[in-house]
C-alpha cells in the first residue's frame, strides 16, 4: 500500500493509533523497526537537532532535505509537522508538491503566523491566523496534491493562544469545510479539560489528532473513550537522545576512557546494521568486479 | 582565540587531549557544554544520522551543511573527518575554502580512494591512495588555506589495510614532508601493538592522533606514556543516542503511554534551553514592537 | 580592501555609481569583468533563473547557495536584494550572519510583508510593513553584523504601494534613525516625479539608491543632479540572456543545424576561460603526479 | 505520456531527433517553449552557470537541485549529463533513485574516472574507466530504476582519449550487454571520420546518440544517413547567454544608461510571463481572501 494510503487508513480507522517522533533518517528507521505504523516529523525536534530554534530559523528546504533522508530510510508513512506551511497559500501548496515528490504521506499545518513560535513558549502572545486566509491555504493544498490519499491535517491553536472552546470549534468546522482530512486540537494544559470539551461538541465530524506532551500523565484509555483517532508522541526520541548524549559525553569526559562505556551503548556493528552495510557488501559482489575476489571477512 | 588557533594549540601541546564526536548542531553543543576542548565531526556518525552508509552516499555539500549547523551552535574548534577529501586534490582544496568560510578549524583526510568505505568494514580489500597523489592533495590543501592556523591531519590507513609498520612509517613521513600538521595512525586491533610500534619509530616528528574505537579497553595512561597528542572518541554520542532512541521508542510502543517516560528523558524546557529560546525572547522585547507588551509568561 | 568596505565607499562617495544585476556565479563574473564596481543580486532575476516566481517561492537558503557561487566567482562587492528579510527580525538577523560568512557586502530589505510580491505586479494591493516592526528589523540586523562595514539598505515601497511623499519621507527618516546605511526609494512611474519630490525634501540625510527599471528613459545626468548615490541596473543581464536563449533555441530548432550558429555565440574556449580551466591545468602540474607527464595539449 | 516514456520513444524511434541544452529552470522552459521534444541537462553548462569548472566541483546534490528546478518548470523529458555517475556503482544507483523522484527521464554516464574533466580539455591524458567496472555501474543503475522506461545512456570516450575504433566498439558492445539503452559516441574531431567508422561497424545494435559540438559544420543530413538516433545540441543556450550578457553589461557600463537597451532585450513583462505570474494572480483570487477585493490592475 502507498504510504499516503497507509496514513489515511490510520487516521480514518476507528482504532486509536499512535505515531512516534523522528527527526533524522536514523531515528525514522528506529521508529519503524520498533513497530510503529507511522512517523511524526516534528518541527521542534528537527530544528533542535540542527541546533536551531523552533521559529522557522531553518529554511523550509533545509527541513525538506531532512524529510528526504527520513523517507528514504523508512517504509512507513511520515506526517510532517509543517508549522504554518512556511508562508501563505502559495508557499503551502508548493510544499505539498515537494512533499509528494519525496513520498511524505501528509502534512499538518497550524493556524498561526509565519514565522512561528513553539506552542509552549509565550503562547498567549501568539496571534492566530485569519480564519479565511487559513481556509484558503487548506483549499490550495488540497487542490494541489496529485495523490488523492495525501493527508492535510489542520491544527487548531485556539486553546494554546488562550481562546476558548467556541473559537476552537468555529475554526475546526471552517477547516473541515475547507477540505482538511483531520483536525489536530492542541492543548498545553496538564489535564484533559480542553480536549474533552472539544470532543463532546465536535461529534466526530472529522478524525481528531492530539499531542499529549503536556498532559502526559493522562491514561491512554481516556483518549480511546473520547474517540480520538491518532495520538502523536511528539518529541520523545529527541529528548531521549539529548539525555543519553549528555550522560555519555559527561562520563567519557570525566573518565577519559571508554572502558566502562563500550557495553552501555549501541555497538559499532549495530550502527553498520542500521546503515544496511550488508546490502552494500552484497551489491559489491554483484556490481563491483575488483571486490569480487575479496570476501567480506571482517564485518 | 580563533577556533583554528585553539585546535592548533590542542594538537601541538605536550598534553594528551581529547575531542568528542558530534554529528549535528545539537550534539556539537552538548559536547561543548560537557567541557571538551574540541569536536570530532565524524563521517560515520554524520552519515548514520542521515540514514546513509559511510561510503560517501551523502554529497560533500550535504556534509558541509551539517558542519555549518555544528559550527554555528558551538564555540570550540571542530575537526572534520573529511574522508578522502571527496575526490582529488582539486576537490580537497575546494573543501578547505568551504570549511574556512564556516569556521571549521581543521580537516583530517585519509589515504584511501573515493568513494571510501568505513575502516572497520572489509578493510583489507580497500586499496590505499597512491602516495604521491595523496601528498599532492595535502600540498594543495595547505596552499589553499587562508588562515595559517587551519589544520590538515593526514590519516594513515596502512595498518587498517593489512600493510605493516614500514608502509605506515613511509607514508607518515611523506605526508609530513608534504605539509600535514599531524598524522592520525589508525588501527583496528583490540590491542596497542601497531600504535606502539609506530610511536617507537616515529620519534615525535609530528603530533600523532589516534582513534581507540577498537582498542577501547586500553587505559588512557598508555596513550600518555606513548606521547600521543590527541585522542578522538569517535562515535559514542551517536551510539548512545541510538541505544536511547531504541529503548524509549520500544517502551512507548509497548506501554502506549508517556506516564513512565517523562522523568527519564530531557524535559521540553531543556530542549528550549539548548535551543537558546530565552535569547530570542529577550530579542523580541528589544526588536519586535508587538511583543513588547507581552511578558514571556509561560516559558 | 574588504568587499564590505568597497561597497560602503561606493554608497558614501559623492559620485554617482552604478551596480549591475547578476543572478549566478557566471553572470557575477561577467559583471566584474565588464568593469562594474559592484553586483546587484536581484531577487527577481535569481528566482526567474530558477524557473520560480518573485514571491519567495525559493527558500532563503536556496538564494544563499546562489549567492555563495556568486561571491566565490567574483571579487567585487555584492549587494543582495533581500526582499523582506525572509520573515521577521529574527530571520533577518540570521540572514546577516549567513551573508557575512559568504562575503556578501550588504543587503537591501524592503518594507513589505513576507512572502513578497514583485513591486511591478499588483502593487497597490501590497500592504506595507508596520514602521516600528521594520525599524526593529533594521536594528536587529545592524546589531548582528560582525563587520562594521556591512551595509543595510532600507527600501521604501511607499510610492509603489500608492502612498505619497509624506509616507515615503516618514519611513525613510524612521529607517535612518533605526540605523540603515542608505535608503532605496522605489518608483514604478515612467518619469522622475516621485524621486525628485523625495530628493528635494530628503536633504541628503542618508545616501539614496534608485532602480530606474520603469523610468529607463531618464538620462543619467538627472540622477547626478539630484545627488543620487547609487543606480542599480536591476535585471538586464537576465533579460538579455532570455532574449538570447529564445533566439538561439529557435534558430537551432528551425535549422536543425549549428552551421550558422557557431560564430554568433561565445566559443567553448570562452566558456573554459570563464571557468578558469587554465588555473586547474596549472594546478594539476603542481599537485597531481600522474598529470605531470602530459602537457595540456588541446585546451 | 510519462516523461520517461517520451524519452524512450525519442531514442528508439527511427527518426533523427534533437534535444537542446538547458542549465536552469528558466532555460529548460525556453527549450520547451521553442518546440524541442527534450532537454539536455549539460554538466558543462550547469557548472559554468554556477561559476565552477566541469570537474565535479559542484557536488552531485547541487546538480540535483538545479535539475529539480528544471523538471518543475518544464513538461518535456530531461536527459542528464551525469558525468561518471559521481563515483562508483553505488553512487550511480543512488543517483538513479534521486533522478526518478524528480521526474528526470534518463541519465548519460561516461566511461571516465571521478572527478571528471571536460572531454575537450587535455583529453588524451584522461584515463578511461575499467570496462568491467563501468558495466557493473550500468547494471546497478538498470537494476535500481523503478520505472521501466527510465533511460541509461552509456557514453563511450574511447575516441576522445585517443583510442581507436576497436576500443570504441568493444566498449559499446560491453555496455550494451550490461543493459544500456543507448550509446553516446563522442568525438572531438571537426569531421565525421570517427563517427562514420563506428556507425558502419555498429550495425544498429542499440540507438546511437551524438554531440556535434566540434563537428558543428557537418550537415544534419549526414547524421540521418548514418542512422544516428539522437543529436544533442549540447551547450548553445549557455554560450548564447554568455555572449548576450557580456554585450549588454558592456553597453550599459559604457553608456551609463538604459535608453538604448530597453527594446533590445526581453521585457520585464516577458520575465513575469515566463515565471507564470498570471497563474499566481488567479490563484490569489481563489485562495487569498485579502486579495479578492483588489484587481490585478497593473500587471
Amino acid at each position: 500500500m502507498k504510504k499516503t494510503s497507509q496514513l489515511k487508513q490510520i487516521i480514518q480507522s476507528q482504532n486509536l493509533d499512535f505515531i512516534m517522533e523522528a527527526h533524522s533518517g536514523l531515528s525514522a528507521k528506529i521508529v519503524e523497526e520498533t513497530g510503529f505504523k507511522g512517523i511524526w516529523a516534528s518541527g521542534l525536534s528537527i530544528s533542535a537537532a540542527m541546533g536551531l530554534r523552533d521559529n522557522n530559523e531553518a529554511s523550509w528546504t533545509q527541513v525538506l532535505e531532512v524529510l528526504e533522508f527520513m523517507s528514504d530510510s523508512s517504509s512507513i508513512p511520515i506526517l510532517l509537522d509543517g508549522d504554518t506551511g512556511y508562508g501563505n497559500f502559495n508557499n503551502a501548496r508548493r510544499l505539498v508538491s515537494k512533499l509528494e515528490q519525496r513520498q511524505i504521506a501528509g502534512v499538518c499545518i497550524e493556524d498561526k503566523q509565519f514565522p512561528k513560535t513553539n506552542s509552549f513558549i509565550n503562547s498567549t502572545a501568539q496571534p492566530l491566523a485569519d480564519i479565511d486566509e487559513f481556509c484558503g491555504k487548506i483549499k490550495a493544498m488540497k487542490d494541489t496534491q496529485l495523490d488523492d490519499d495525501f493527508i492535510v491535517v489542520a491544527r487548531v491553536e485556539a486553546f494554546i493562544s488562550g481562546w476558548g472552546l467556541e473559537e476552537a470549534l468555529q475554526r475546526a468546522e471552517a477547516y473541515r469545510r475547507a477540505g482538511a482530512d483531520a483536525v489536530l486540537i492542541h492543548s498545553k494544559r496538564p489535564d484533559l479539560v480542553e480536549i474533552e470539551s472539544f470532543m463532546k461538541e465536535w461529534g466526530g465530524r472529522l478524525p481528531v489528532v492530539i499531542v499529549p506532551t503536556k498532559y502526559y500523565s493522562i491514561p491512554t484509555k481516556r483518549f480511546q473513550e473520547l474517540k480520538i483517532s491518532l495520538v502523536i508522541w511528539a518529541n520523545h526520541n529527541l529528548r531521549a537522545s539529548i539525555d543519553a548524549m549528555q550522560k555519555i559525553s559527561s562520563q567519557i569526559f570525566k573518565e577519559e576512557s571508554l572502558v566502562h562505556i563500550e557495553n552501555s551503548i549501541a555497538s559499532v556493528e549495530e550502527v553498520f546494521r542500521l546503515q544496511r552495510a550488508e546490502e552494500l557488501q552484497a551489491a559489491e559482489q554483484k556490481y563491483f568486479p575488483s571486490m569480487k575476489k575479496d570476501s567480506g571477512e571482517d564485518l
